[in-house]
């Protein structure tokens, strides 16, 4: 197949900034992209070839999309797995699969994937409603503290919840849930796997997920992890089986727990584009959403080594603040060695709200952390 | 000025390859972009948030295009200056100015600008009609060989012709045009400099044009060229000066010759993101198009830095082939380390059209260097 010039089209369900930034490496190879979603603001609509407004959710709406593009993916999850299926009868590619899709979109499922395939993960019991919860621990089933998770539709850390006493459980949306074994873990990893169609693989550098000491938030994605040879390696190594056991085309982002005793437990994966590897657009010699097309349209793979260090930090929006955003102090980021703000285009910011993110590169990776400090100090998303 | 999610407004006149390349850095800054070009096909249509067709030389329609924006820029050079005046007046903030764009559009101008401002350049003798450069011939006043030059509206080597006899005159356009002493250069070298509204300046590294050794055509840009450091500082220090003497605001591109015995002479310019940059997107801390847009819209410039090293290539249509385009071997090139493709996106090929180009980046020049030669070797564009 010929994607470059010739009359291919890509389908990509979702036009959010994740699939605006990928729309920006299709200018690169001049493929031709179809974006479907719900919003008419949608950031990718200025980005794409054709533009339709439509429920992601609705099998209708997908199947009459997807129908005229010769490859569909997606940047987001939360899609009709069901209309994706009877593409894949229609002779759509549609990576990630309809399978893969079914089985992450439903983080009970997922955990039991893990199990069945001998994927290392914390121990965690599935419950088909809150209640339930409620009487494991009454009865000793279930022991205090533990992770809830809502099976579905969990975001952005909506639907996961560390659950200390029963008080807790009072806010809890109800239905399907999992409670997960607290890890008191050293790290959180990530690595991203990619795939093509012909299964050549290749693994991004380990990152780190580095923590406010007292928010218990993430405030810097940092590549390389400032880990050990060997916990990368088996980190990489895991990465590699889980996108083994999908039997993965596309990108797998790959999110991990380092446990006080230098285990491995696979948190949870993303089959897409990921927050954990924006900052590659700058540091990589392959940034991820070039590597998602390579992989899904099977060329082949490029070079995943860093060309420098990087730290990444998300622009979210500040307690207190709604309304008309702006980027207080973004002059004097973009002053500092190396710092490359992305700006998501959302025109009203709220607290937390993922505004975008921001890029800071060097040689010196302690160079790099430290200016991202003074990057987090300073800039502010206010209204 | 708030140009992040506010209600600021970039024109662009000119949507072709350049301009593509520049828009998707708009993207990133989610920087509102409203584009000119007389094509309905321009390859920036779907890149920008307003796309109007007119012809870019016609004041009319340059002024109302210009009229609605704030900063005006251009990627191209031949655009009706009159109407960048008037605009000028009306307080659109137009870069690069309408005055400097007066003297670079033509090339006696240009080097007689050169001559003005004591920047070394090859000397030269103005002719208004061909004419007078064969009565100039034959009564002594030029010396064979030299370069002859159309005064305006060159492009790509067109409107340039080394003239050996007297019979290589024949075929060239009458009119304003210069006859340029030939310099038997060791290098052709290129500097480019960005200067935003409040004054501050930098530059890229300095590259290098590696020519065909029998074609006499350039073959690679090589980043940083393979010269002294004092010849490096040279370069830079006389492209400070061009910058200078035009008070420019933007990217300015200067190309240089490198003579035998050391001496700089600019050839001539471009006030804008320049093929010699585009390297700079997969090598450089700042892509130039990034800095471009720092620039004209007076943030602070970016590190211009490498990241690591760069060679970039040409792809132009094969000879022989006219038509739909085809990529040859085009999969084979992207398997090899630090390889990426731009396809700019014109369906019909013709003999030595510019198509795209591609990047090598490596760690290593030599192994960058070496790579490109395999790419060149391997790529044909063919119909």
């Amino acid at each position: 197949m010929n994607y470059f010039s010739s009359n291919f089209k890509l389908g990509i369900l979702g036009g959010g900034q994740l699939g605006k930034m990928l729309l920006t490496e299709t200018r690169k190879f001049d493929i031709y992209t179809c974006v479907l979603d719900p919003s008419a603001e949608a950031p990718s609509k200025i980005a794409c070839n054709e533009f339709t407004q439509g429920d992601l959710m609705d099998y209708e709406t997908v199947v009459n999309f997807g129908k005229d593009v010769d490859v569909l993916t997606i940047e987001i999850e939360n899609v009709n797995v069901n209309a994706l299926e009877t593409l894949e009868k229609q002779g759509v590619k549609v990576f990630p699969s309809s399978k893969t899709l079914k089985i992450i979109q439903n983080k009970a499922k997922q955990k039991l994937f893990y199990v069945d395939n001998n994927i290392p993960t914390a121990n965690f019991t599935r419950f088909a409603y809150l209640s339930q919860i409620e009487d494991a621990i009454d009865n000793g089933g279930l022991h205090l503290p533990f992770v809830w998770k809502a099976a579905q539709f969990g975001y952005d850390g909506n639907g996961v919840k560390v659950v200390r006493s029963k008080a807790d459980l009072t806010d809890l949306q109800d239905g399907e849930c999992i409670a997960e074994t607290l890890i008191p873990f050293k790290n959180e990893l990530a690595v991203i796997v990619s795939r093509n169609v012909k299964g050549e693989v290749s693994t991004y550098p380990v990152v780190e997920m580095e923590f406010h000491p007292e928010a218990n938030q993430v405030e810097y994605v940092i590549c390389p992890a400032r880990i050990g040879t060997k916990i990368a390696h088996k980190a990489q190594d895991i990465a590699l089986e889980v996108s083994k056991a999908f039997n993965h085309v596309g990108l797998l982002a790959v999110e991990m727990f380092q446990t006080q005793d230098d285990q491995i437990l696979v948190n949870e994966v993303a089959p897409r584009p990921h927050n954990s590897g924006h900052h590659t657009i700058e540091s990589s010699f392959t940034s991820q959403f070039e590597q998602h097309l390579r992989s899904i349209l099977d060329l082949p793979l490029g070079k995943t080594d860093n060309k420098v260090a990087a730290v990444m930090v998300n622009l979210v929006g500040a307690e207190g603040h709604s309304g008309d955003v702006i980027y207080e102090n973004i002059e004097d980021i973009m002053a500092m060695d190396g710092v490359t703000p992305h700006i998501y285009g959302k025109r009203q910011t709220r607290p937390f709200r993922k505004m975008g993110h921001v890029t800071i590169v060097n040689e010196d990776l302690n160079e790099a952390r430290q200016i991202a400090e003074d990057v987090k100090n300073l800039i502010k998303v206010i209204s």
